[in-house]
């Protein structure tokens, strides 16, 4: 009978669950929604009943679980298993560790979901050769994991990696957190996308795509955490994944809000190395799908910005979405060599 | 007989050495100069004879030397016990941990200067109540340790910790680094002292001193690695101190340049708290001794932009220019625990 842990990635709008082995072999995943709408004890209750699910889902297929790994987005402090904020979650100083462990009566680690997908990233994906990884999320919002020897630095209260609030240009929007110039205002997902909507109100141009351009949805992982600009989208706006494509089809204004983007991130990841001093610097969330024309340009501004500093190997996520999952499986396994 | 340590501080000008016993104290305190001029390989056998000369006087004294600790500044390849780069004491990849085992035959560890600095602060000093610790030294340069659990992070490459050469005004100086608007381009003591001298230049000011101007040198620790930009006093120029305690009397050109480096100094910390999310911030180096001056202004600076993170203690270092011979003592303690 072969062991496995019950996993599950708890985001604003949906939850991604798993069995996963102590291989690391994904068993049985499953999607719940969040319905963050009804209050954070509806939530609180929906995870211990999908966890308990998952549990009683593995028994029947002959499995046995051993541990417990959630994750939820905005401030966590795992070492006391406590969900201190999480606003589009709804959570205030929840102590999810010890509700989960009880209900369960599985030993149960709490985790942040961008810093999960970085263990992940750094222990099973793109970073896993290297033994210094920052993971930058870039979605909604934009967070970091600082991942050294496959363990992800936490901070003193659970809120280390916030590379989205990092300042970039004194004079530049104001953030959702309130700051001027915050890194995430300028070069998230929605951030790019509001700021080609607006150029675009005061200089209209022809609304043909061009060929060639997608439709991905860019929003995907990056903290979701409600500090984070809220991914905003009506039916008329173009996406970041449509502002990357026009830039690369030469398109002026989406070519200029393009640059601007991976200056900042440039400016950005060239702080986090010069604090850090990583070998592998690991892309996910949506606007790394842009692939090339995200990694090309903000290879060479990076380089521009490096001066003693060794230039980090700078990679697109291998994981995907699951990333987060497959840490908080991560963690439950953790957990279970140190219980 | 008492086990001792050997340590050694190796700065640009000159080196701070001692006999530090197996719980800290100090035994025995010895300064010599390094005389950088005379080029690396003399510089090595300086440092290694003042080590033998150190172990010497040990056994003269009936104690036993254990272990050596040797700090440098520039970047410090820890792991493999390299001084990778250091500019103002001229060396490239000089393996000084194993030139100093073979000589002394002893367990030597190598470090770098900030970082034992910090060590030292978070375990003995102003951080020691802490678990989560960064040190900033801000003297002729700025640069940072973190210290969590009484490690400190190195890095990939032993470059970590560099907070001097991130970008806080893109429309600011040039940095010593050869990028614009570092840190340590506006909020050093001396870019303090530039920048006050510039526009001193610009528009003459009375040369008389208000009452109660120091004329202590501000120089001090922090990294003097040559990436820094260089402590350059002219016999007419006017120190940090002196600008700081001009802010002090009111004087309007050194209120100005004052706030310009406390609120550059407050975004970079607030970066740091950002990324590291400490209990403390431990500052050190020349500049912090401008006391309230300082803090008080700093502590609001820092607190007006932090949104959702908790706010760190701001406090100045404990240890003074001692810091990094003790950090060396520790290293080189630490190197006998594990080995």
């Amino acid at each position: 009978m072969s062991d496995v842990v019950v996993a599950l990635d708890v985001g604003g709008t949906g939850m991604k669950c798993a069995l996963i082995d102590t291989d690391g072999a994904v068993r049985h995943t499953e999607r719940h929604p969040t319905d963050a709408g009804r209050g954070p004890d509806a939530v609180v209750e929906t995870i211990l009943a999908v966890a308990e699910g998952l549990a009683g889902k593995a028994h029947a297929d002959g499995l046995t679980p051993t541990a417990l790994g959630i994750v939820v987005p905005g401030i966590v402090d795992e070492a006391r298993g406590v969900a201190v904020w999480s606003a589009n979650v709804g959570f205030r100083d929840v102590p999810l560790r010890e509700l989960a462990s009880t209900r369960l009566g599985l030993p149960t680690a709490l985790g942040h979901d961008v810093r999960a997908g970085g263990l992940a990233e750094a222990r099973l994906g793109a970073g896993r050769d290297a033994g210094h990884v920052l993971f930058v999320a870039i979605g909604t919002g934009i967070a970091a994991a600082h991942v050294v020897a496959g363990t992800a630095a936490t901070g003193a209260h659970g809120a280390a990696g916030e590379l989205g609030h990092i300042l970039v240009r004194p004079d530049g929007p104001v953030c959702g957190c309130g700051r001027p110039g915050c890194l995430e205002a300028i070069a998230s997902a929605s951030a790019v996308a509001r700021r080609y909507a607006e150029l675009s109100a005061a200089e209209p141009i022809p609304t043909a795509e061009p060929a060639g351009t997608g439709t991905a949805e860019l929003a995907g992982a990056g903290s979701d955490d409600g500090s984070a600009a809220r991914w905003e989208s009506g039916p008329s706006m173009v996406t970041a994944a449509q502002v990357a494509a026009r830039a690369a089809a030469g398109e002026e204004l989406a070519t200029r809000v393009w640059r601007e983007a991976v200056e900042a991130l440039a400016d950005g990841l060239a702080t986090g190395q010069a604090l850090f001093d990583v070998e592998t610097i690991v892309l996910g969330g949506g606007l790394a799908q842009a692939g090339a024309g995200l990694f090309d340009p903000l290879r060479t501004a990076l380089r521009d910005r490096l001066t003693f500093h060794r230039e980090p190997r700078l990679v697109p996520a291998a994981l995907g979405d699951e990333a987060g999952c497959l840490g908080a499986a991560l963690l439950a396994l953790d957990q279970l060599e140190t219980s």
